[in-house]
């Protein structure tokens, strides 16, 4: 990162745009409830919060904000009419350490109120996985993937 | 997160489901055109791939995973039928360190290709953000959040 920032810098002394550095700051869900998606990420996951107000949620995930709006919000947010909205061609996955974490967590979420959208199997990529949907039909994916490094604070190192 | 493996590991002793810890390992856009992904990301944005073949491409962004795949590929994946997705509730954020930031960064991407939805401005929340969609709609946030700190690599820490 240090070299990125480098980068940037140099490119500020050029007169070009600076470099987008490759990092997501916040993803943000837009949900129709937020107590029914408190519900499920803070009694059913287990999850805190480190902001909350009657619109939007913030949890710290990892080296990143994870947040819910409520979906008219954030439509106006991005100036777009929350009518357009559809079912999100979005996944997002939690990979664990071990085979075993896969199946207890797919359960724990179900019995949380997800709705499993594919029971774990083997991977064509060599891994177990399973995807549920969050109370908004977000697609979650939860997969062990032997083939990547994860550092002891969970985070990925693609190798 | 040490704290959080050690309840892990208590959780599977009492024969509970182990916790889910706060983090997202990937975060998945499920795309038409690869190669107009490509064109954008990496040639506009100027990210580079750990990792691609002709469904998926892979970028290291901080400790997790974005990857851009073919959305018929990402729908099986899940199961669902893809004629059911639509405009996303989603939003991805980059956070600048300084207010100067944004607006080069908001040009960088619509120079790339990318559809500005909200021209940068004063926020409510005491910031200065701006939203483009990427090539397939995705909406992204360029935002200076002066309350909000940010570590050298980037991440977000919560305060």
């Amino acid at each position: 990162m240090i070299s990125l920032a480098a980068t940037a810098v140099v490119s500020k002394i050029k007169g070009e745009a600076p470099t987008m550095e490759q990092r997501i700051s916040i993803v943000t869900l837009g949900v129709k409830d937020l107590a029914a998606s408190k519900r499920f990420y803070v009694d059913a996951l287990g999850w805190k919060a480190v902001f909350e107000n009657k619109e939007i949620i913030f949890f710290q995930v990892g080296g990143l904000i994870f947040a819910l709006f409520l979906r008219e919000k954030l439509a106006e947010d991005f100036q777009v009419d929350a009518a357009s909205f559809g079912r999100a061609a979005v996944a997002l996955a939690y990979n664990v350490r071990t085979r075993s974490e896969v199946d207890p967590l797919m359960k724990r979420a179900a019995s949380g109120g997800a709705t499993i959208l594919k029971f774990a199997r083997e991977a064509p990529w060599g891994g177990y996985s399973g995807y549920f949907a969050d109370p908004d039909g977000f697609a979650w994916e939860i997969a062990w993937n032997p083939s990547w490094s994860m550092k002891p604070d969970g985070s990925i190192e693609y190798r």
